[in-house]
Parts: C-alpha cells; sequence; structure tokens
C-alpha cells in the first residue's frame, strides 16, 4: 500500500487518479484507453449492478444479450445516429493473424479481410432493433422490455479511469411499446430507478429533468438525465433515459399489429448507466484520506483490526472475537477480519481509510479487560466504545447513520454551490471560478446555449422537471425565458 | 409459438436447432457466426451462472474485468498460445467511419488505422499476465484468485447456436500461486466446482479426468476437463481447467519474493465454462416435445395454466388460487402464472412444455369443486391431483423428484452409451454407428492417437483419473496401454 494521496486542494485530478488507483478500484490497460477494473473496484459495481437489476426485474424488465459486433451498415441506418457514433467507434476489418513473413512477431493476413467491415458496439440500438423486427409482430408482442449488462467501446483518445475509457460496463435497457403514452411512462420510470438507486444506495444527490435539444442522444425524441455535482463542482451525467419515439422502429421498420387491425410503428426507448458511476462515487464522498464508501455498496462495512504488537496479540483478539463476529455477519453485515501478520495496525489503519471502509472495528488489550470494542467512523473519524455484546445493532445502526450523513454531506455541498443568478456577469465569475452549477433563465434558443458554451464552457446539464418562469428572463438574451436550466461545466 | 419440432430420429441438428429457436432460448446476430441470448436463454444463464458464481465466490475467487482489446504483440508472446489463437482472432485496425466520398453509407476512415493493431481476446491469459506483472512483488501477494464473466472472440465459421458462435459468454478464472502444488491443487479444487454444478445443479453427468496434450490449452502444463455426453452420443466438452506452471509467468516475466528471500517465476492456473452449458442442458434433457429444464435452473419452475374458455373462467381460478399462489412463492418456488387472453390452454401446454417448465400446474372446474389442483410432471408426462392447502410441499417434493429423475436418465443414457473396448474393430464400429463412448486402452503415443483421430474423427474426450491398466492392450497398436481413455466423436 502505497502512501497518501496528492491533497485534493493542490491538484483534484491528480488526486483522483491516486485514490482510484491506490484504493485499487481500477489500473491503466495495456492498450491505450483501455482499464482494468480491479477485484475491490468490481465488487462495488457488482452491489451497485445488483441494486439497478433488482429494480429492473421488479419493475418486469429481463436480461438478454445481443451481439458485440454489428454490421457498419446499420450504423448508417438512423440519421442521427450515425454522426454521433461514427465517429468514435473500433472497426474490425481482419479475422486471422500470421507469422510476419519479413520478421518477428505476428502480422494482419490481409486473406482475412472480412466481405464487411463490423463495428464493435458503442451502443445496441441498431442490433436491438435489427432483432425486434422479427420478434414483434402483434400487439400482444408489446411491451417488450429487454436490457442487458455488457462491454461497448467509444474510441476516445483522453482517459480518465471510469469516467472517460475506450471500452466501460454499462446496462442499457430497450423497450418496445404499442402507444406513445407508454414509452414516455417507461423512460420516466426509469429515470426515478436512477434517481432511487443514485440518492437512496450510492448516496449521491441528483439534479432530474430534460436535456435540451444539443445535449440529447444522438437518435432521440427527448432524453432524461440525472446529473451530479462531483466535490470540484463539476457536473457528472450519471444517468440517461431516452424517449426514441418511432425514430428506430422507422429506421429498421419495425411495426405491429394494433389490437383493431392497424399497422404502426412501435414506439421505443432506451436507457442507461455505467461503470463511470464508480468515479462519482469517489469524487462526491472521496477525501484526502482516499474513498469514503457508502454502507450500502461498501464491499466490506466493517474492517476488524486487531491491535498488537505480534501474531499472539491477534491471535488474542480473535479468540476474544469467537461467537461475536459471527453473530454480526449473521445480522447481514459485510465484515472483514484484516489478521495480516508483519503489517503495524496504523498501517492497517491507512489502507482501510483509503479503501473507504465505513466503520473500522478496534481491539486492544484495554477494550479486552473491559469487554468492549472501538468502532471507528470512516466519515466523521468518531470512535465509539461498545459493549461486546451490543455490537451487532450498535454496528446496524452506525451504518445507517453513515449512510445518511454521506447522503446529507454531498446534498448540503451540491446546494451550497447551486446559485440562482440573473446576470451574465455573474453567470460567468461562478463558472470562471469553477464555483458550481448556475442557476437562470434561458430563452430556449439553441444559438443562445451554443454561444453561453463557446464563452465559458459551461452546458446545460439539465432543464429541472420544476419549472417557474414567470418574470424570468435569458440571462444571455435578456428575452423572456422559456426554462429555468442548470448550468455547469462537465465531465 | 410455431408449433413442434423436428423429431430428434429424424435429423438431431435440426431438432436441436428448433428446440433452442423455439423455446427462445436464442436466435441468429446479424453478423455472420454471431447469437442474440434471448431472455428466457439468459434467464437459464444467469441461473447456471449464479451457481458457479458462488461456490467460487466461497473458495475466496473474487471478480474483476481486464479489457477487450489486446495489443496484437501479446498474443506471440507464449509460444504454443499463438499457435492456437492467431488464426481465428478479430483485428481491429481501425477507429473511425466515414461517409463514402464515392456514394452511399459509410467506409472506414483510412486516416483512423491504429499504430498497432489490437485483438478482441479470444481468452485473456497474456493481458491478466501482463497485469499481474504490476501487481505481484512478494509471497504475500499470492494467491491471487481471480475471475471475470466477460464475452469473447474467436472467429468461426461453421455456426451451432450456443456450441459454436463467433462471440460467447463465459467465465475465465486467472490465478496466481506461490508453488507449483497450490496451483495443481487450485487446478483440481476447480474442476470439483465444475462437476457438481454439472451434476448437481444441471443434472448432466460428466466425466472428469485429464486432456492428453494434442487436446489441451495452448499454453498449459495439462488441461483437466468435464465431459458430457449429448443425447445423439457426441462427446461435449462442459468446462476445462488448465494448470499453466510457469508458462505465462515466463512469457510475462512475473516473478516474486519467496519467503525466504528468493526470485522466483509465478504458478498460474485459468479455467473456464461457457454459454455452451446451456447447449448441453438443452441436447442431454430435450427430447421431442422441447425443453425439459432441471427445477434448480428452470427460469420457472411451476406455470399455472388456468382451464376455461373465456376470461371469467380464468378469473375465478386466479381467485380461487388466491393465497395459495402467494404461499408457493414464500417457499421460494419459482412460479408463473399464464393468464393470457385469447390462447388455448392447449396452446399454453404445449408452449410451456417447449420451454420445459418442469411442473404444469391446471386448475379447471372439476380441480375447483373437490379443492384440487393438478400437477403434471414435464419430465414424465404424470399427473397427480394435490390438494390446494399441501400445494407447497408437493411441489418442492415434485421438484426434487423431477431433478433426480433427468440427472438419472441421463446417467443411465450415457453408461448403456459407453462401451469398454479390445479390438480396433469392435472401436471402429461403435465410432461409426455413432452409438457412444469408447473406452479402451492407449499407448500413450501421440502418433497412434493422431492416427486413430484421421480415420475415426473420434479424439481422446479424457484420461479419468482413476486408472487400472495392468494387462490393459491398445486398442490400435496392440502394445501395452499406458492409460485406459474415453474416446468420442465431439462437438
Amino acid at each position: 500500500m502505497s502512501k497518501g494521496v496528492t491533497a485534493k486542494s493542490e491538484d483534484y485530478g491528480r488526486w483522483y487518479t491516486d485514490v482510484i488507483t491506490k484504493a485499487q478500484l481500477a489500473d491503466y490497460g495495456p492498450v491505450k484507453g483501455t482499464m482494468v477494473i480491479r477485484p475491490y473496484g468490481f465488487s462495488l459495481w457488482e452491489s451497485v449492478k445488483s441494486a439497478f437489476d433488482n429494480r429492473f426485474k421488479a419493475t418486469g424488465h429481463v436480461n438478454a444479450y445481443f451481439p458485440l459486433f454489428i454490421p457498419k451498415s446499420f450504423l448508417s441506418k438512423e440519421a442521427e445516429h450515425v454522426a454521433g457514433f461514427a465517429k468514435e467507434c473500433a472497426v474490425v476489418t481482419h479475422h486471422r493473424l500470421m507469422a510476419n513473413p519479413d520478421g518477428d512477431g505476428l502480422v494482419v493476413d490481409p486473406e482475412s479481410a472480412l466481405e464487411e467491415e463490423v463495428v464493435v458496439r458503442p451502443t445496441s440500438e441498431t442490433v436491438i432493433w435489427a432483432m425486434y423486427k422479427k420478434w414483434i409482430q402483434s400487439y400482444r408482442d408489446l411491451p417488450l422490455l429487454i436490457n442487458q449488462w455488457v462491454n461497448v467501446v467509444r474510441w476516445e483518445m483522453r482517459t480518465r479511469l471510469f469516467l472517460r475509457t475506450t471500452e466501460f460496463l454499462w446496462q442499457e435497457g430497450h423497450t418496445a411499446h404499442a402507444t406513445a403514452e407508454e414509452a414516455e411512462e417507461e423512460a420516466k420510470k426509469i429515470l426515478e430507478i436512477y434517481r432511487e438507486v443514485a440518492e437512496d444506495v450510492m448516496a449521491i444527490p441528483v439534479f432530474t429533468g430534460l436535456k435540451t435539444d444539443a445535449e440529447k442522444f444522438a437518435g432521440a425524441e427527448h432524453t432524461y438525465c440525472i446529473e451530479a455535482m462531483m466535490s470540484d463542482c463539476r457536473a457528472l451525467q450519471a444517468g440517461t433515459s431516452h424517449n426514441l419515439g418511432q425514430n428506430f422502429a422507422k429506421a429498421f421498420d419495425v411495426t405491429f399489429q394494433t389490437e383493431d387491425n392497424r399497422e404502426e410503428h412501435v414506439y421505443a426507448t432506451s436507457w442507461g448507466v455505467s461503470t463511470r458511476l464508480i468515479g462519482a462515487i469517489a469524487m462526491v464522498h472521496g477525501d484526502d484520506k482516499g474513498l469514503r464508501l457508502p454502507p450500502r455498496i461498501a464491499p466490506h462495512q466493517v474492517v476488524v483490526v486487531p491491535i498488537g504488537k505480534n501474531a499472539e496479540d491477534v491471535n488474542s483478539v480473535l479468540e476474544y472475537l469467537t461467537g461475536t463476529l459471527e453473530a454480526v455477519k449473521a445480522e447481514g453485515i459485510r465484515c472483514y477480519v484484516d489478521d495480516r501478520d508483519g503489517v503495524t495496525p496504523g498501517f492497517k489503519f491507512n489502507e482501510w481509510e483509503m479503501k473507504g471502509v465505513p466503520v473500522r472495528l478496534e481491539v486492544g488489550s484495554r477494550d479486552m479487560e473491559q469487554n468492549v470494542v472501538t468502532l471507528v467512523r470512516r466519515d466523521s473519524g468518531e470512535k465509539v466504545s461498545v459493549p461486546k455484546d451490543k455490537l451487532g445493532e450498535e454496528i446496524l445502526r452506525l451504518l445507517d447513520e453513515i449512510q445518511k450523513s454521506l447522503y446529507n454531506q454531498a446534498k448540503t455541498f451540491r446546494d451550497e454551490h447551486t446559485l440562482t443568478v440573473e446576470s451574465y456577469d455573474e453567470f460567468k465569475s461562478i463558472i470562471e471560478e469553477k464555483s458550481g452549477f448556475v442557476k437562470c433563465g434561458w430563452d430556449g434558443d439553441p444559438k443562445t446555449e451554443a454561444a453561453i458554451q463557446e464563452e465559458t464552457k459551461a452546458t446545460i446539464r439539465c432543464i429541472p422537471f420544476e419549472q417557474q418562469v414567470d418574470d424570468l428572463s435569458c440571462v444571455y438574451s435578456g428575452k423572456p425565458a422559456k426554462y429555468q436550466v442548470v448550468f455547469g461545466k462537465a465531465y
């Protein structure tokens, strides 16, 4: 375990990379732009994944698997979609390597060129709608509520672990409906699941709302989103849910027979969250000691560190805890015992603080004399001494408190850094000082949006659902505002 | 739901494809050689996956995620490995498409050529050992017991759903150890997990043993396997566990400091099972009505079909079952109610028989008068009438019986079609008539193995762990046998 991380205040970018790598969440892969998700980071993803997956299944969705490879021609079927993805996709052109005839190593066998090149999926609308054309004939086949958990590839030149990598993991839901209303309802239902998991499970407060046309998904009628503020005051798009209207159904000619025997194009949604959420967890909750993990997703909720100088001390602590730890685990508490030999307790403290384990359970000789254990909160550093026979209930109470406390801290931070402004000067000074989100009026004109972005690099993160625009003017043009929107600089 | 499937006896290959597609386990993808795993098939895979994953985790393994893309040069680092995989791999050469300057659609942008082409992983030893080099320094870092559940690609010209596709899903475990003994123990421990899940969960009896050098994994010291017999008497390699010795550690120069301060190369294993297991489930248990699913992995263990002519009848059945079904579900029984309107009970019977649901629960007016329900077993067709208040326990008993019965049927079939022979004429007649596996002596000479394969297409499926070779002669050369082996024609 390497020591410490760069201070947040010194260099936020380096702080982030230090935390991700030193907490062993992820590492750089050998191909530029790729990432390895290490076991500790993957365990976090497994928790997040199951929080979503349970909710998808409880609302009638099923999982499936569609192919990684998409015919090149499919990408061009939906006009906006091609513009959105063709510029950054990995293209497979050959299917064989051979020994280099002119030297060492391997070269691509030129005789193995594919008849039609295939694209590694950047997202799966096209291949899925090609299949839906086969599967959907009648209103009886609808709704079709399919999700998949897969890897996707978007060729990125700049890499930031979890936030921007050539390959990432995500879920993508793709649903087909008989009416426009049902599709709209689905897109919003999913957004609510996204909000719930972000806030209640990951302890990340989010703004929910609509994307502007400039920011929506390539091929969507409109895009809903959850937007979070990182601890450097920048915005992270944490999940999107798209109402695709009939765009993909028309592009792939997917029609169905209605109950009253008409032929109509199907209505669609798609929606996704990805491993970038792991980056968000680090950025929202982390501090200069490393991660601080919300208990509901922490791979280990409690780490036991025996205090002592040698293996004998450690053994006597473990003996002291016999039965007690079993009882704690029986309460469903994820508890890990760090009984490593040859490593000091202080070293272990640092390591588990770096890894963000919510509660540290220390036991030393004094604790044993008094028949207690010491619990230390990762979020606040607070220590409490707890009778051994009350351990389970006390840990459950603490975990609950830590979960709430992390959410409240993040929410307070975000709300303090979300300022409502009326003048463009105010707007610019906040954005330039990177001190948060700006709430203001917008005239609804894409040109205004583009001009502001050009000058400040800030984008409209979302148009919140709740709107009060009476008497509100556009912060840039001075015209009557069509919407109150949230601006920010985004990852 | 289309009617029926080709009879097994008429055309086994067509029977198989009919079952897979009509039970909606899978469908063909748009790119040649690719497959779509449909929700019903994927749910089966989720059950199989969690049976393995729980056992991996219980034995100290953790999940991670390594990149899809591997530098081309990595494949050539381990000499045997390159020979095994370079000939069938998807190669990414470009990262951008552009509008066709000479017409419609998209073409590969020639200016987006990659400096070094990357290969889509056919298996991940190379990329994982490149990372292990960074992560392993000392004996304290060992053992490293990492698994991943991912997609892999091997460019195949012939496709057979689940059994042979360009892309498939699998798990690949990759472990690193301080000693040769530990690696050997790990490879065997995993094989035992594979055997247990195959036999106890999927109800598929398997032979366990060693692969010959000709059949082992490219880069392994030796390969252990589980081998199953399909209902056409052909063999399916259902899982392999490799002791890699120090081959990959040497290829990637991964050394560690031993407890007594020496520098040594790490010992390794790798092991995998894939979605081809879903094909095995269909082939081992299926009949001319479709799938027969073992209860432990069936997405629905019980399907409720109300008997009646109209929606009113269906509603009165559902009312009759109110409370009862909740109690059944509370027992952990996966129960699905088919309350579709406008579809006859007979149509539903056929559909759920095709999908292999272990128990059908029928309720008609006579059942309601007598306060009973009718249960129909998919494996045997047997019907029993059960008092409503005993339903939960009776279903649990039936599911248990069906699970055992499917295993026993498969085991009896396999054992009846595994014949011990002493003469090569006997050997050939069995293999030529495709009537099963042959157990016989082998002199251990790869030339003998090759000659037999050349003439009969049969390969040595495994060298069973238990060996009795006293007085045994090689079936081909007549020389003293080194091993008793199992021959068969394989998928």
